[in-house]
């Protein structure tokens, strides 16, 4: 008998769930919006109706593994709470483990949103023949992944892998985590919208600031769409992103000597824009770099990493506890 | 019978040789001057001397595991090849393994000095009773090595734990390595000096300036001993060499979230004037270590992790073979 998983991605906005079998195969997958107003207690309620809809259909034909969680936040490993999670505002020190458990009447595996992001890359994606690598989520925040040999490095209370927080320059602009000139506040799609406003009241963009005038919202997609058309102030954000990406990334390859360092999230739509001034800095920055064998790359699977990497999860619990 | 092993500290002006039982007792070491300018031939041949020396002498009561070296400069591990090491010029792309292996008609094990003392400090210093910690030290140049679960981290070439190359500012003092702003370009001995200089020239240090004038060699001691004095010059310089530090730091517990984080080398000695303003600086950049649980502290083997790690090699890979 087939045996599957199900992987739950859960975002501020959106929520997903899939259906996935042991060699990678989407059976189904749903998607659903994130009623995070409508509060903790309805978004569980949703989503757990989603998971029992897809197990009780897929069990006849499949084995269910197991279920997992990309939960984002901070996440207690060990207690099963996540500790901090501005996109899930009411949901800190939660005890969101057991009260799913409760909810489906089994077990289920939490990790942080990007750590499934970085181990679904592995799984089905960029990394599949590698042991090692990266990821970078550039979303409103930047969030990070960090597995080793085949498994996502948790650290001591799994707190690990916050790659958004690494300094780019330490006299830059606040991030909300307290710390100043973090990758965060230099490459979100947050400190693209930052820069974007700082463009139009300096009159260095006349594509972004006629935008404004016309009432458009400032959007990181805003500004992508004027790098697009030729804007040079819109270009030059994108620019500036990348030049902080690659002071990261050149930190990172020094540290790990990783195969592999992938980018994904929706300000990775503007590779073209940033990743030419990023690999330019890495290339300036690392010697490990330059020592040859790193690949830097947009990530395959993109937004279905994370739902990837929840599903893997319990299907990786399986396998070592076989071995 | 007990089991020992023989480490080595190739360094570019000493060279010590240990013979250590798998308990880590120290059953006598030799101190030798590596004589660099004697050509490299010169340098293996005493080295491989002193080695045979402690294996003879001890060989009769305990048996003899292996013979690890802790050599400076990044080394292919597979090939077993210096590949650029700025202390031992001459050495570079010399099959270094292949001979001592044939001067001492045995296998030995050859690791980076860096990630050696890392690996000592794990055995049988601070990281004694944890898993995992990553080490910085503070000499000529600044050196990393990390251990997970024990063990060293390589990476692909062998070339991870650069730690010394992480960026604190991306718009710093050019380093050695190509990049600018590297932590070894702020927090190394060098680093203390160029800063002295600048201060003497700037007339930032009465202190300093005095003891230029009066024939004084600049040297990061002589800085030491002049913040001890009370020279504030002195003791700003040490403020910046603890906020470059704080500054990584704060990415290492962010990417790493390890239990412990610790620095060695000489310039550690001036531990009282750059650690408190490291401290803060890790406090407030990093919430992961805000979290709780990480502890940075000096060195517990100091200058003699190193000698530690390398005798531990053998025995290590003696383990793991066994397990």
């Amino acid at each position: 008998m087939r045996e599957f998983a199900i992987g739950v991605d859960v975002g501020g906005t959106n929520l997903r769930v899939a259906a996935i079998d042991t060699e990678g195969r989407l059976f189904e997958k749903l998607s659903l919006t994130t009623a995070v107003n409508a509060g903790r207690d309805a978004v569980l309620e949703e989503m757990c109706a989603a998971v029992e809809r897809l197990r009780t259909k897929h069990a006849a034909s499949a084995r269910l593994a197991g279920i997992g969680f990309g939960v984002p936040g901070l996440i207690y490993m060990e207690e099963g709470k996540i500790r901090e999670s501005p996109n899930l505002p009411g949901w800190d020190n939660y005890p969101i483990r057991d009260d799913i458990e409760r909810r489906l009447r089994t077990d289920v595996i939490l990790e942080n949103d990007a750590n499934a992001a970085a181990l679904g890359e592995k799984w089905m994606g960029l990394g599949r023949d590698l042991d090692s690598l990266a990821m970078l989520t550039l979303g409103t925040g930047v969030g990070g992944g960090v597995v080793q040999k085949g498994r996502v490095w948790h650290g001591m209370l799994g707190m690990a892998g916050e790659l958004g927080h690494i300094t780019v320059d330490p006299n830059g602009p606040r991030c909300g985590c307290g710390n100043d000139g973090c990758l965060e506040a230099m490459a979100s799609a947050t400190a693209i919208v930052r820069m974007a406003r700082e463009a139009i009241s300096d009159a260095r963009s006349h594509a972004l600031a006629e935008a404004a005038a016309a009432g458009q919202a400032v959007t990181s997609e805003l500004v992508f769409r004027k790098a697009k058309a030729g804007d040079e102030g819109a270009q030059r954000i994108f620019a500036t992103v990348g030049r902080a990406l690659g002071v990261v990334l050149a930190d990172l390859v020094n540290i790990f000597n990783f195969p592999l360092y992938t980018i994904s999230g929706g300000v990775a739509e503007a590779w073209e824009f940033f990743a030419p001034v990023m690999l330019a800095e890495v290339e300036r920055r690392s010697f490990v770099y330059r020592a040859g064998g790193t690949t830097i790359a947009r990530s395959k699977l993109g937004n279905e990493a994370g739902l990837y990497g929840a599903a893997y999860l319990p299907l990786q619990a399986q396998q070592m506890a076989r071995a």
